[in-house]
C-alpha cells in the first residue's frame, strides 16, 4: 500500500551502483515550498562530513529544501577529500533540482573509510524521478535492514510521514540509523526545534540495539506549511506516534534480532531517570541473552536497574514480565514455565515500578542472539 | 605449583552444598595480626546485603582479620533476611576462627534472589582447614570460571598475592567479580586506601567483559604489617602489577571468550580519558564480533573511540592492531589477509594514539562469541 508523502513533498530514489548488490542507493526528498527544520544528529567524535555541514546548516537557521541521501558509503574517516565529497554530493543535488546547495542536507550510511563514489552519484541523480510517494525513498536508504520503515499520523488535516533505516550493520563498518519525518503542517521553526529535541530524546535516543552509536546517526523533521496551521499540542503528539512508530520497527529489525523488547519504567524519581533505567534493561547484554533463551531471569533486570543509576529501593521495587509479576521487593512465587511460554513472542515487555516519584519512561531492544554474532564476526571476513 | 600467602595469613575452602555441583564453594582467608584494610565494591544501587555491610566496616576505620566467602549463592534481592543471613554468615565465621563479628568481611557470589543455605555455611565452616596456601581458597570462590586466578609479586622482602574470581555468570543470575590481595607489608591504613583506589581503578574498573556490572563485585587489599615496612613507591607497583595479572586473567576467561583484548590508550588529554576511551573500545559488541571473526575492522575501533567521549581529532587519530598500523587520519593501505592472520593469537592488542595530550590507559576485553549468547540464554532454561 503507497503511502503518500504531505502536501508539497516529493520523493524518490534509482540505483546508483554504490550498493555492491545493485539495489537503490541513491535518494530524494524535496519539499516544493522552503521548509522549517529540526535536526537531531551523533553525538560520535568521529562524526561523518555529513554530519559536520548538516549542524553548519542547521546552525544558519535557513529553511531547507531537500535532502539527499546515499546509502552503501558513509562517507566517514576519508580525510578531508571526504569533505569536499560530501560538498559535492550536495552541489549536484542542488543543482538537479534547481536550488541552492545551503537548502541540501546531505546524509551517508554504509562502509567506513572508502571515498564516497561522486561520479556514481553525479551520473545517478538525474535518473531520479519524484513522485509524491514514499516507499522509493524508504527502500533506498536502507542497508541491512531487512525490512522498509514507514509510518504515518494525521493533526487536524495535516499530514506527518516517517522514513527510517535501522542501526544494521554492513561490512566492513557500522551502518547508522537515519530518520526522516516530514509535515505540510506549517510550524514555527523554534517550536518545532524545541518541540523536536523532545521527541527525539523519548524516542530515537530510546532505541538501542547493541549500545554502539554511529557516526553517521541523525533525525529530521521538515514542515513546509503547505497545509496551514494546526494545534502544536497535538501536533507533536502526532509527530511523536510517528517517531515511536518507527523506533520499535528499528529495534524489532535490530541485527539477528527475533524479538521486539519494550521497557517500561514508571514510579522513578525523574523522568530521565525513568529513560535512563529504560535503556540500561534494554541494552543488557545478560537480560538481551536471557531474553533470545526465554529465561525470565529478573534478576538480570534488576540488576541492570542498580546499574543505570536511577534511584530506587531493591527493596521496593516491581518488576512484571509480560503481565506477571516475577519481583517485588523480594521474588515473587511465580510458575517459570508459564513465565517463559509468556515470552516466546513478537514482543516482550518489561514492566518495572521504581516506586521513588512520577518519572515515566520507555526504551526499545531486540534481543541479543548468535544472529547478531555472526552477522558482525563469522559473515565479515 | 603451591602459591604460599604472606606471613601471618592462612586460607582454606570446603563443599558446603552451596553449589549444586557439589565442588568447593566455602572459604576462608584470614590473618593472624590485625590488618589495614582498603576496599572498592560495586556501584550497582541494588547491592547485595554482604556489599552494604562491607560499606559499613570500612567505614569504621577498624582493622580486619578474615574474609568468609561463599560462591553459589549471591544473597542478593533477598529482602530484610538477606541482610540477617549475611550478618549470621559473619558470625559464624567468627565464631570459628575466635573473633568478633566486626572483624570479618562477607563476600558472597551466585544465583540472585534465593536465601542464602546458612545452615549449610554453618556446618560447613568447623571442616575448613587453614593452611598457608592460597589455591583452595582460590578454587572455592570461582562459580563459572573456566581456572582459578592466582597472582604474586615480591617487594622489598615482602610478599603480595591475589586471589581473584572472574565475571563469568551462572544460572539464574549473575555472578561477581571477587579479588582478594594479601600481603605481608606494613602499610599506614590512609596510605593503603588512596594507594587502592587508585591501583582499582586503573585495573578491575578496566576490565570489561559484558557491560553488566555485578550487585556483588568488590576487590579488597589486607595489609597485616608481619614482614614489616617497605618503600611505599615500591609496593603499590607490586599491587598494581598483581591486580593487573588477575584482571587480565579475569578478561581472558570471560564467558564463551576465545581471546584476551588489549587496549591501549595513549596521547589522550588526561588519563582519565584515556582510560575511557580503552574502556569503551574493549566495551564494544561490534569490534569485539570483529574481533572473534579476525575482522581488521578499524572504523568499529575508530567509531568507539568517537562514543567514548574521550577529545580527539579523527583526521589525526593513529591505531595499530597487531602492531599493523591501520589508520592515521585515513586508512592505510594495509594487508587485511596479514592483519586478519595475526588477529588469529591468544592476545590481541590494540593501540591508538589520540595525539592530544599525555594521558595513557589500558582496558583489558575478550570477543563476543556465540559462546557467550549460548551460555546466557539456551543453556539456561
Amino acid at each position: 500500500m503507497a503511502v503518500r508523502l504531505p502536501r508539497g513533498f516529493r520523493a524518490g530514489a534509482t540505483r546508483a551502483g554504490i550498493k555492491p548488490s545493485g539495489r537503490p542507493d541513491l535518494a530524494l526528498l524535496v519539499s516544493g515550498l522552503p521548509a522549517a527544520w529540526a535536526y537531531a544528529a551523533t553525538q560520535n567524535r568521529a562524526a561523518a562530513p555529513s554530519i559536520h555541514r548538516g549542524r553548519a546548516l542547521y546552525a544558519s537557521g535557513k529553511p531547507l529544501r531537500a535532502v539527499v541521501v546515499n546509502a552503501g558509503n558513509a562517507n566517514c574517516a576519508t580525510g578531508e577529500r571526504g569533505y569536499e565529497d560530501d560538498r559535492r554530493m550536495a552541489e549536484l543535488a542542488a543543482l538537479r533540482l534547481g536550488l541552492s546547495p545551503e537548502e541540501v542536507l546531505t546524509a551517508s550510511t554504509g562502509v567506513i573509510g572508502v571515498p564516497l563514489p561522486v561520479e556514481k552519484i553525479a551520473q545517478g541523480l538525474p535518473q531520479i524521478g519524484l513522485t509524491p510517494f514514499a516507499e522509493a525513498f524508504a527502500e533506498a536508504i536502507l542497508t541491512t535492514d531487512t525490512r522498509p520503515k514507514v509510518a504515518e499520523a494525521e493533526v487536524a488535516g495535516a499530514r506527518i510521514v516517517g522514513l527510517a533505516k535501522g542501526s544494521g550493520m554492513i561490512h566492513p563498518n557500522m551502518a547508522t540509523m537515519l530518520a526522516f519525518l516530514v509535515t505540510d503542517a506549517l510550524v514555527p521553526q523554534e517550536a518545532l526545534r524545541a518541540g523536536w529535541r523532545r521527541v527525539v530524546e523519548r524516542t530515537f535516543n530510546q532505541v538501542t540495539v547493541d549500545g554502539d552509536t554511529s557516526t553517521n546517526d541523525l533525525a529530521l523533521l521538515m514542515a513546509n506549511g503547505a497545509y496551514g496551521e494546526v494545534p502544536l499540542g497535538a501536533f507533536f503528539e502526532g509527530v511523536e506516534a510517528v517517531a515511536q512508530a518507527l523506533a520499535r520497527m528499528i529495534a524489532r529489525d535490530g541485527e539477528g534480532a527475533t524479538k521486539l523488547m519494550v521497557v517500561r519504567v514508571r514510579g522513578a524519581a525523574t523522568e530521565e531517570e525513568a529513560r535512563r533505567a529504560a535503556r540500561t534493561v534494554a541494552g543488557s547484554a545478560l537480560w538481551k541473552s536471557a531474553l533470545y533463551g526465554n529465561d525470565p531471569n529478573w534478576g538480570r533486570i534488576l540488576a541492570a536497574l542498580g546499574n543505570s543509576g536511577a534511584r530506587f529501593d531493591p527493596m521496593r521495587v516491581r518488576i512484571l514480565l509480560q503481565g506477571i509479576p516475577l519481583y517485588e521487593g523480594g521474588v515473587l512465587p511465580f510458575d517459570r514455565e508459564e513465565a517463559s511460554r509468556a515470552m516466546r513472542a513478537e514482543e516482550v515487555e518489561v514492566l518495572v515500578d521504581l516506586r521513588e516519584g512520577q518519572g515515566e519512561g520507555v526504551a526499545w531492544g531486540c534481543d541479543l542472539t548468535e544472529g547478531y554474532v555472526r552477522i558482525n564476526a563469522l559473515y565479515t571476513t
